[in-house]
């Protein structure tokens, strides 16, 4: 165990891959482009705050340090969605006591990172990596230095560099898609000194083709984020002075206003950023292996990005445990294992973006899902709703996808009939025939 | 129209955009990596023959040219199908007349050069573009030379590096997806001093997961092309050595093994060499286009590449001249008209390495196509098969594929009822109804 593990790129995934493989004895070293975090002022880069879930907390309480970031969590459990005329509707996201969690990525970063350097893990920052000799497993950087080693793992993020020199290689399947929203973050500051909305939702304000979302930091401010299409009548190219900016959050989110009241100002000098769907095929060449953004960035609709990221460690971790450590076998493995799993949450969380912004305001939706919490209620091992699936279990986000699935094509099917009183036991009967069908 | 234009790649596309811009009057200078290939010895690069089709000639004759690409072709006016048995059956591809022509890439890439040259154009062999800097439309060269234009084409193929830099810049939307089989090319001498088989057709061994295509040469050979898995337990992973080859060309092509006595030499020697579909999106930026392979590489099942790659220059100077040459209109224009087209031959090129591989041996497919030329014969204006308007006609490509969609399904509609005497006025009839709908 004695093998030297380069890591690029100290973000969220690398650092958890770092402790990760420091525990299980291996002589590991990253190398991340930006300086340490702990050290600049403030965090700067993107979202600054994410949605830790089931899978990412199976993966830090695989590592033993849950209890390091659990303090920094504040508990959302449901939606709280707000309508044009301001008026609020709260829908729960599971059962009593499941709940997503926001959490601020900068210091959870930050916390992975102190994780990193007391478990004695070569730290490097302001190491920017240029180059990959795949053939010779030696990483190339800016400042010159030229590091080999038994094997390396790119977590540099969906602009991974190390995905970069794969993709020149012969059969190496890879796409990039944006989609035709982009998103701009506006903070809403504290009300009398205390958060200015419930803290512990997810606001939603669903608007058809577009809408604003806002999660609770620890400061009691939120992070507003507007999803909204780069194009059109309606969008941020035709959105652009003030006055325009004002009588838009009148018309489609009156109050916010109040609560943002330099919005337009922020709207200005906010960045608009692209939203973007990564996938590659095979993650491995030789001894290197992308993993994280870098081999599956998805959009951020099932606040699922981070959570599968920490899955692909605490995952590849098991697998190689079983499979002892040899490399060779590991990487083909694990890459073609977990990307149906990758692939699935990819297409999850495209769907979910309509989900969002067009139907969580509606009442076919509303009725249908409080359909699903009665079907569970009555059925708790045979009916569990897609969204649960995702966000409260480790069942594979495959086997998530594809039962979500059947359980549209069944609710479909009942609902079709118009019946008063629907007959729970057929409607479970109907979902476990199709699921064993395959 | 003193606009100083740039292409970069002096291949079939790029040749033939440069004739035609010429043509009406720019300023037109062509970049090639490659040396002259009216100098080097001999044509060294892709597949050494293509079919060009319907398209292709229109776009040749677009520019008055088709006169001097005529006499290298070879006509092929159908299939040959070859069993396991070496027994034979031929298939027409269209109606009496109709054919498809085996043309060598390198002479017709130096026919074009040669009236390239004669038309005026700055000419410019051994130019290996490295940079583009697209927000001032200027090109960077290898040897040092940067050359600023007012507009920048990019007909430089399936690894463009035009693209890569449009693929830095955000929203850029982009994919390469290799399919699971390679191909390897087998070169078929002259028997007795004449065509080895019916040169006329273009020979298929369907083999089910695997084929053996051949197309004729003027110089009375065949070239052979072997399309076949690179990975699995009958693929070019499998087949190395001496024996193993001789014995799969005796199981599988016992008709083709006298007639390549060299054939394990040649597929030891030959390179074996993958196949890429490449999408992207916008196919501009700012004054810099890519077109032909640059922004759609296609699989050669369809042997529509070469063709589409023309075409897109026919429909690219049309457009132009209908906008007046405005270049901020047509860049954006021609990429999102043309996109759905070339989208389209895409999917039906990867239908269609099904079809010709499992299908072209199988009676059921062969009665379908005997029936569609019933009734093509009996509806000449209203049932034309697939096959037809992609090779023969000059029909979008997109309402081909919609098209030939409807078709499949009115057929299956159809044979479902087994009937023996199918109703072809009903079956027209269904599918204008169909049609009509959109």
């Amino acid at each position: 165990m004695t093998d030297k593990i380069s890591i690029v790129g100290a973000g969220l995934v690398g650092s958890l891959l770092g402790i990760s493989l420091k525990q299980k004895g291996f002589n590991v070293t990253l190398f991340e482009k930006r300086k340490d975090p702990r050290k600049t002022e403030k965090y700067k880069g993107r979202s600054i705050n994410l949605a830790l879930s089931r899978r990412g907390i199976l993966a830090l309480q695989s590592v033993n340090i849950f209890d390091k970031i659990e303090p920094l969590l504040i508990p959302m459990t449901g939606r709280m969605v707000h309508d044009v005329k301001g008026r609020l509707t709260f829908q729960p996201y599971g059962k009593e006591g499941q709940c997503i969690n926001s959490v601020s990525r900068g210091r959870l970063n930050e916390i992975l990172i102190e994780e990193l350097e007391k478990s004695g893990v070569n730290l490097n920052f302001d190491h920017q990596c240029e180059t990959v000799d795949i053939e010779n497993s030696t990483l190339g950087f800016l400042n010159g230095k030229k590091e080999k080693s038994d094997v390396i793992f790119g977590a540099d993020g969906a602009f991974s560099i190390i995905r970069k020199h794969l993709q020149q290689s012969d059969r190496f399947n890879f796409s990039q898609h944006y989609i035709d929203h982009g998103y701009k973050e506006l903070d809403m500051t504290p009300l009398n000194g205390d958060f200015a909305m419930e803290p512990n939702s997810l606001h939603i304000w669903p608007r058809g083709n577009f809408m604003l979302i806002a999660l609770p930091n620890q400061d009691k401010t939120f992070t507003c984020t507007l999803f909204f299409p780069f194009e059109g009548a309606t969008s941020f190219h035709s959105l652009m002075n003030e006055n325009g900016i004002l009588s838009f959050f009148e018309r489609y989110f009156p109050d916010v206003l109040p609560l943002i009241p330099d919005v337009a100002e922020q709207y200005q000098k906010n960045l608009t950023s692209s939203l973007v769907t990564i996938k590659s095929c095979p993650w491995y060449k030789n001894r290197t292996l992308i993993l994280g953004d870098a081999s599956h960035a998805i959009v951020p609709f099932y606040g699922q990005g981070m959570n599968a990221g920490f899955e692909d460690v605490r995952l590849f971790t098991e697998l190689a445990e079983k499979m002892n450590w040899e490399w060779q076998k590991i990487l083909p493995a694990f890459s073609s294992i977990r990307k149906q799993d990758t692939d699935a949450i990819s297409e999850l969380a495209l769907n979910n973006f309509i989900e969002m912004r067009c139907h969580v305001g509606k009442t076919d939706f509303l009725k249908r899902k409080e359909l699903e919490a009665k079907l569970q209620d009555a059925y708790p091992k045979d009916w569990i709703p897609l969204y649960s699936m995702v966000t409260f279990s480790d069942l594979s986000y495959a086997e998530a996808l594809r039962l979500g699935k059947i359980q549209q094509k069944v609710l479909d099917e009942f609902l079709y009939e118009k019946s008063e009183n629907l007959d729970f036991e057929k409607i479970v009967d109907r979902f476990n025939t199709l699921k064993k069908a395959g």
